[in-house]
């Protein structure tokens, strides 16, 4: 099981010529694979901001449509459906700006990666002066002087390799704690939302009428009202215990004043504690917004 | 709370001589609202199918970046990462085609609302006319004639009135039972993939080294394997348990026999089973197919 060897380098197809312009537009060698992971994560993003964004516009049809149809319950139930809807479309919104973060995370990964290469090139290229020097002029004093540079050389860049390595295990973990913290996140709200929207359904009877004959009177306004209410509470309710886990281990490093700022939203549950604070005034604004409506 | 008063109806803002072109462009007034919500879930789709698409290509980008680091450890997680990756890039796809089964049935309301308005618009005009024969010619034998035929388009619009509410009725209740079901089903599965993807971020060791220190060997190969193998497990689980409550309903109007092809894919879980057997072939196609890879 593996997804290895389904996709190749784009580049692999290109004609020689071209290749050199190719890798430059793309920088330093180390840090092109983790370059174009990110532009499609870009993309990624900008595909569920537009999901969110017609899912909040779509609520607003359905209620409109609702209305125009002159059904007492219709008109009700699809107004109330659609601030479940934008709430769902508010989640998906909130779920690219979780992704936007990790996506930061992983540009940290790509620009050490390409900080480290000119330390590999810089040891490479006085190894290669010094070989050229041995082949040409075996005695020549400057022999010397190169074997000093190449040691310093060496030297950074075990250094640098070092940090390649810390910084690369350290902030791929991170990066997938946030996505990860982020889809069950998105996951948990969204069948909260779900499934009360669906309690809504049950309010409307389509049992079908003969024609000429009055539909019962519609008397489901004040549940229907109360569904909406049970679902900003259990909304509010996950938010305060994925508050409770963030802040316990926030606590420990003393951020936990900015996490209660984003109360209202709901920080991942477990592991991703350490992004709750930066993400908690941004998501704040987002939740709830289709509920205020 | 309500989403209604938030939009407003984009012909509106328009200058009076291009609203006739305007109007004809979308078709008949009374199918004009869900018309409009039908093009937006288009959009919807769309999005998801990107997300999903790229998801899947970052699967691969992920693996092949692993692979590049020289580093055991992040080249086998990476890769196992970027199964369970794809797999969730998958579910958003499967959720994609399950809008799209929602958007057909909306597309029901909306041709049954665009058959209504000649009716409609049969009667009124015919009570228009004896209005102004009996102003002009109260006495006309013409009449008559009129009386009866808006006798029988009153008959008529009594008719096509009722089955559009049975119609709108019986398919906006379907339609978002497969909407909400589908949004509980991708929900449940990529919690399931997401909770088994953050196991395998526990095998990678991030604790600093020094220059010139070496990692100590990677020993989680077979773990890491175990974990793409029980999120297979769990999600085959699911997709049974689900199978079993579609199963029930369909038995009853004996199409279970088309469900049972569908056993890879998990269909909703409560209500919407009676669109299981359509969609079962479509599904059991696209699941598993990150993990057969």
């Amino acid at each position: 099981m593996s997804v290895r060897s389904t996709k190749r380098d784009p580049g692999l197809g290109l004609p020689r010529f071209s290749m050199a312009t190719f890798r430059s537009l793309q920088g330093p060698e180390l840090s092109r694979k983790m370059n174009r992971l990110i532009k499609s994560e870009h993309a990624v993003i900008g595909a569920y901001e537009t999901a969110a964004r017609e899912r909040v516009n779509i609520a607003a049809q359905l209620s409109e449509w609702g209305e125009s149809t002159d059904d007492e319950a219709i008109s009700d139930l699809s107004d109330k459906l659609g601030v479940l809807m934008a709430e769902i479309g508010d989640q998906e919104d909130m779920y690219a700006q979780n992704l936007e973060d990790y996506r930061t995370i992983l540009k940290q990964i790509r620009n050490t990666e390409g900080s480290v290469q000119p330390s590999r090139d810089n040891r490479l290229k006085i190894a290669d002066e010094i070989q050229k020097l041995k082949y040409r002029e075996p005695m020549s004093p400057k022999l010397e002087t190169l074997e000093q540079e190449l040691v310093r050389a060496e030297a950074q860049a075990l250094v640098a390799e070092a940090q390649l390595t810390n910084i690369t295990r350290a902030k791929i973990k991170e990066a997938f704690d946030i996505h990860l913290a982020a889809t069950v996140e998105r996951a948990e709200k969204q069948i909260i939302l779900a499934r009360h929207a669906r309690r809504l359904l049950l309010f409307l009877d389509d049992t079908p009428v003969v024609p000429g004959d009055p539909r019962l009177a519609y008397k489901h306004e004040l549940e229907a009202r109360s569904v909406l209410e049970d679902a900003e509470n259990d909304l509010r309710t996950t938010a305060r215990e994925s508050l409770g886990t963030a802040t316990e281990e926030q606590d420990t490093d003393g951020t936990a004043s900015e996490a209660k700022e984003g109360e209202e939203e709901g920080q991942q549950q477990e592991g991703g504690g350490q992004a709750g604070g930066r993400r908690g005034k941004k998501k704040a604004r987002a939740s709830g917004q289709a509920m205020a409506a």
